[in-house]
């Protein structure tokens, strides 16, 4: 095990040249064209911890798609906004199906399960869309500010593609509506949901980004509060039980640790109190997550000895 | 039993006296304002038979909004329009669940059970929505022809109402999208759609412009081919597992004949060989048919002694 | 088309010979081993008529096991039996789903929705199994008189096999049974149904021991009342829109006869007013309906130019 | 908050006090006779510490039926003898439905989601019907082990309870069974399950025979190895995401440890490297959990700030 971390340093470098034939395992995500044309063989990781390290290795800085990533700030945002009463319009259970699914929407009345599932971001979205005047701005700047990098862009490539092949997402959010449950229009809905997923941000960015969930709520780098200490802590329990698709439990009963992934093939994992790991890799498993990513935040985890149980 | 059908004229008066207070056991549509401010007391009943006659009692000539009724002609037109290739986006197999249910649709892959449920009614939307420059005027026109009057119109009232709580069509027609089930856009295919719903029209103009179908496709006052006989047969029979919402099988049960309601309050039931009954009463059951419709359409399907089975 | 019976036997041997290399197109039921060594290429038809004749060929007086059919007697029998306080608890909508599926069941509260899907067919199990002394008797007692034929029997062999993989007709049995809609012991109720499923009959016997519901629910060979001019109605109707599974509607709008087949490669048809027709071929196509069988059907129906339509 | 576990005695009677009316917003599960006898204003709490202390208030001796709590230690035994290879027969994701659904094991083609629901207890109840000569025994004996007391019985009134009312569980192994992913018979299966949920424990013995899963594996007391140090953290991450039915992800929200609970009202809750809370009143919310127990659970994290995440 790992003690002091600039050990880890050449350990994520041996680390990645062990994933070197791996990534060919998964495919890359096509459901839009936009993220189908990215190289597969890149890959990158970092850990930045509360303390002030970061070591990285591999394409740690190269930009990639955050897509569903962006779920846990748009939550944030939105449980600022609106307190307790958001968890009347969304619930915090695991969902149990495939991530996209409309048949559990159905049963339950247009109450979606849990914010990180596809139905559950919309809600959310809806909220942020019905809350700020220009909220893929009020977005942008969050972003901006967490990773203190002003340069962070949506690319817009990607957010046309989303728009054009957003179908089923569009579905989920006029089923809410006909439940009552979305207060917004859904085109400036899904607007909003495709320009926060179409943000591009790098394995660096995203873990510093995200460490207020290791040290409850609060910022290390600065000691800003991000989000209130409960928050904190009730956003590691969703995304201990949801934040991984149709792999969460497999994922928590195998790693350990809250984490999120995007079908661009970035997972982020916090590490409660210590910091917070973020892989990239695009191709995906079955399940939408990235294999390569998987297996580091998997490998690290163990090197660390950091599990939440 | 009756033999003549002038018989019929004064049945059709107690017919209707008898159901002065049953109306009120139903509740008039009220999921669009403007369907909800229709007086409930109104009824009317008209029989139009293959070789001319036609008897009617009670509000036989006040226009209602046909709704789900317009279903079937669009069907006719979509039929006429794909031929059989239309099958391979619709399936003409009974729903087995209340009508606008979504979860079938998901399960199913896109693929709607049948032409007469929401889902598929949108499929055949967007047939015509893609197949005619424009698709409206199409519809209205044939409806013309059909019942031979040039006044008949578009309730915009209706429509408008039928667009701003349109939310359940729009998530089963992007849905629908999202599998490649659907050519048109969206709002193309819902314009069209409301549009069709909400035409005007009276018992006695339902009843005759449906002749063709208890005619194997011919209009017996004109002789012009409306649909080919194999086709006519196609319709009936799936109005008869099918056109009742999910009280379709209680309806073959009690009554037997292939029939379609919709949520104005209309229902029209095919006598193959002999005519059309349309029996109009805006108040509804709990699947949505007409109470008294219900009673009036079974009523005389007793009386003339003419059942399919 | 054919205007006198005489002529159709002609056509039979025909048709037959036409289906001689069709039938490869199917597969035998297996989900039994007593099913699925029956030989593939037999195959018989018969047509009887109400006014006492029956035309016949191929195998037509070869035994087979009738399977599903048996729901017909079945349902007749607990009709007789109960009234209509049986229609509370089964309905009468059609399925919409795989005949064998658990799904529908449990969404609505353990009350089937047909009869003559496994779980509707159970339920009416339970209701003989509960109010006969010996149901089994009964029903063997019941049809050899409709059968005119002391010698029909229960095939052992089948029965044994049927119970020995019969777990899924045993969950639903037990879910009904939790929601308090079966009265009987499971094992006692499993026993009656499979008893039922494994009756061996010929084309012929099968023809003519329905000729009652083509009749108005009297036995036109004997003028003994079956069941009430109503309750043939009854089961007609419930046939046409529920009879051949999941392509119930599909045989509606290219046949448009009440009908039931049986995974044993039988299928019956009822020509209301005119006689009944029985084909049978082992092997089915993907819905669990023989391919000959309705192939068979089809071309006669045609030939009758009968359709209810 | 509590630094001292002796100061947790005083607060554990000032909890339960605060209790004393709020038992009376549940209900004693009333499904089987046996249960819905038992006093509800009963209530007891027991903290047990891996380092040898036990604090404890109110019926903290009265004994209870175990019920679903029973799941974790079949899990255990079932994981001892089976090894990774009970993974392809059950999975380790939420369920996302309530806890007895039988849907998503239709769905999902007989293999249950994780463990803890019903249907996945039931999988485990059949590997252990079939893979000890006397599964009932070696449970018993198992418990008896753990709690260090050999006078810990079955209540039979509750198991003969359970019996005759074991519909849903009995449908639920049957259509298993159906998929083949039951090996024993369904007869023994069940009654091993009810044999398990029938064992009656009290607060102080539930919360020490579970310290392994506290103390990676290993029971405190003795230093024997119950589980290994993976399975043990496997267990405890099935319990985070899926251990208090349709209320996990709320549970881990607010309180964020692993934890099941049972319809006799007990809650068992694992605070890694430190103990074991073991609460029980009887009444239950609509979820299936105990009202007070979940309480005392919560506040007993609140006051050793003990939390997971």
């Amino acid at each position: 095990m790992i003690k002091d971390i600039s050990d880890l340093t050449l350990k994520l470098k041996s680390m990645l040249s062990s994933q070197h034939s791996v990534y060919l395992k998964g495919s890359v995500a096509d459901y839009i064209p936009a993220l189908a044309t990215v190289p597969p063989q890149l890959m990158g990781v970092s850990v930045a911890t509360i303390d002030g390290h970061i070591v990285s290795s591999g394409d740690d800085q190269v930009p990639f798609s955050i897509q569903s990533i962006s779920k846990i700030f748009g939550l944030v945002m939105a449980m600022n906004r609106m307190g307790d009463s958001l968890w009347q319009r969304v619930r915090m259970e695991p969902s149990g199906q495939p991530f996209n699914s409309i048949i559990q929407l159905e049963w339950e009345k247009g109450i979606p399960r849990n914010p990180v599932i596809n139905a559950g971001a919309l809600l959310v979205a809806d909220v942020l869309a019905s809350h700020y005047s220009s909220s893929k701005l009020a977005f942008l700047s969050f972003m901006r500010q967490l990773a203190n990098d002003e340069s962070i862009q949506i690319d817009q490539n990607v957010y046309q593609s989303e728009l054009a092949h957003g179908n089923r997402n569009a579905a989920l959010a006029y089923l809410m509506k006909s439940f009552g449950n979305i207060e917004a229009e859904i085109p400036d809905v899904l607007s909003h949901y495709f320009t926060q997923c179409s943000i591009t941000m790098n394995c660096q960015q995203l873990a510093q980004s995200l460490l207020f969930l290791a040290n409850k709520g609060i910022d290390p780098r600065n000691n800003k509060v991000i989000c209130t200490r409960q928050d904190s802590h009730r956003i590691n329990a969703i995304l201990s039980t949801s934040g991984m698709y149709d792999q969460s439990g497999e994922f928590a009963f195998s790693v350990g640790l809250p984490a999120k992934s995007g079908v661009g093939g970035g997972i982020v994992a916090i590490i409660p109190n210590y910091g917070v790991i973020c892989a990239w890799s695009p191709p995906l498993n079955k399940f939408g997550n990235s294999v390569v990513g998987m297996n580091l935040i998997s490998g690290i985890a163990n090197e660390l000895g950091l599990s939440i149980y």
